[in-house]
């Protein structure tokens, strides 16, 4: 079940892929009031991806010897968050994106109205889903609602987004620029690493201080190699629009340190990430895979 | 403390909105990554409003036997919901209204984007004060967490919300309007007696029906109220324009009914709703008085 080698990473993350789908159909699988609210949900929610998120949770479970049933709750919310948020993000008012992971966006697809009304209700279905994850104690799941709540709010990923509409046009330093992305993007990565570790009932605080080192420099590497991917790829591999960041002026790491320098950066991040989890055994391979695999992935 | 006279509940009404706005200002009271973000949720949340839901929430607890403060947590929750809600319904790709509350909306006085991501955060923030409530012990605020998550979601406030929108130049018969009032309003104002009524340990189930039955009718009550006031009150009671949803070519009671209709009904829910209580002692007789204001407000 852990991706022992980088080859066997890929398997790992169609697994996290399924096993998130296949909770998320079950969820969406009722009458809701409105059938077009529940297809655009459906929409926004299973339309691909890559799961990174999730697979950071399934990861932590096993680095901390846990099954990976125990992180299905944890990896369905932070999936949820990450989907509306890349919702909310695409509308004309925000970054105007047309197109996401290969498809129009929602408010293309469907209009602005609808896109505002999913991201609502996809955020709430993440904290309802932990409310009811059967696997997880309730001060655990408590302990998870209230990471996630933070990680998503304004001290964490909606904090970054806003630091990122005002940093449109400016020339942050680079010092401001991380600050920026362990928000945007950090925040929410370094909590799935944390709510899998708190999806297994014996990890040690150490263990979870670890976890969160660990996703703290992912995070970032993660982010870095967005930059660069959206400057020296295309728009069909990357299934949005390439030289999007560059066309709304935003500050990036690849327009204040270059590509190379860029790279450099987020090689050393992925070295200090993967050192993170040093006290960890081969249990923790698959995050050792995944880090590798963030800073080599081509889209 | 428990309003056991008409004359009384206006007392009881501030007291609940010093309560929410104490612990929601202590909420505000920490350094955001955004300090203009931090300005406009504060707008957002603190910017008035009567209150009605955390007066739910707080005379459900009284009516159980439980202290005001054990309802703090749930009424600040039930309010942030509330406000989040009346952020994006504003927004120009819904309702496009530049009144609330008396004050620009926030996309007037701010912009779009900030806007959305006021909402958003203040979503967030309802969970995380659910999730770290003190005075509720981790099985009941998980409970709590469920019924505010369904409440709020694609079941509830939001499918309401879009089966509104999906109406509008519809001709929906006075069934469709009374499951789509229950889900838009009513779905957060049941919620609220609910989650009061939660938030105190010795709650009997029984309790909580009533509770539940008692908010049902007054949510659809309240909802005719606005119906009617939207029909015969004027902007600058309203705090907002007077005549809106019949300029957006809303079904409202009143276009199906009439006002008498409407007034009629309105009346005859509350009755029902009083009704509900009778198991109840005078400790409800806050929940008594909310009941007949609901109907009789001016605004």
């Amino acid at each position: 079940m852990c991706a022992q080698t980088p080859q066997e990473l890929e398997g790992f993350l169609q697994q996290c892929q399924l096993r998130v789908n296949a909770v998320l159909e079950k969820k969406f699988d009722i009458e809701y009031p409105s059938s077009n609210l529940k297809q655009a949900m459906t929409y926004a929610a299973l339309g691909g991806g890559k799961r990174i998120r999730p697979a950071l949770v399934y990861g932590s479970v096993l680095a901390v010897g846990g099954e990976l049933a125990a992180g299905d709750a944890a990896a369905c919310a932070v999936e949820l968050i990450h989907s509306y948020s890349l919702v909310h993000d695409d509308l004309p008012s925000m970054d105007d994106d047309d197109l996401r992971r290969g498809r129009p966006t929602v408010h293309t697809a469907f209009n602005e109205a609808t896109a505002i009304l999913v991201g609502d209700a996809l955020q709430s279905m993440a904290f309802e889903i932990l409310s009811t994850a059967e696997t997880v104690a309730p001060d655990k799941a408590l302990e998870m609602i209230q990471q996630l709540s933070l990680a998503a709010g304004a001290s964490g990923m909606v904090g970054g987004q806003y630091l990122d509409f005002e940093a449109v046009g400016t020339q942050p330093t680079l010092a401001e620029l991380e600050i920026l992305y362990s928000l945007k993007t950090g925040a929410l990565i370094r909590t799935s690493a944390l709510l899998g570790g708190l999806s297994y009932p014996q990890t040690s605080p150490k263990q979870l201080e670890a976890l969160k080192a660990y996703a703290t420099q992912l995070g970032l590497a993660f982010q870095i190699q967005d930059d660069i991917l959206d400057e020296t790829s295309d728009t069909e591999t990357l299934g949005k629009p390439q030289g999007s960041d560059r066309e709304l002026n935003k500050p990036t790491y690849v327009s204040l340190l270059g590509v190379d320098g860029a790279q450099e950066k987020a090689t050393e991040l992925v070295k200090n990430a993967i050192k993170a989890l040093d006290e960890f055994s081969e249990a923790a391979d698959t995050l050792r895979n995944l880090a590798a695999f963030i800073v080599s992935r081509a889209h």
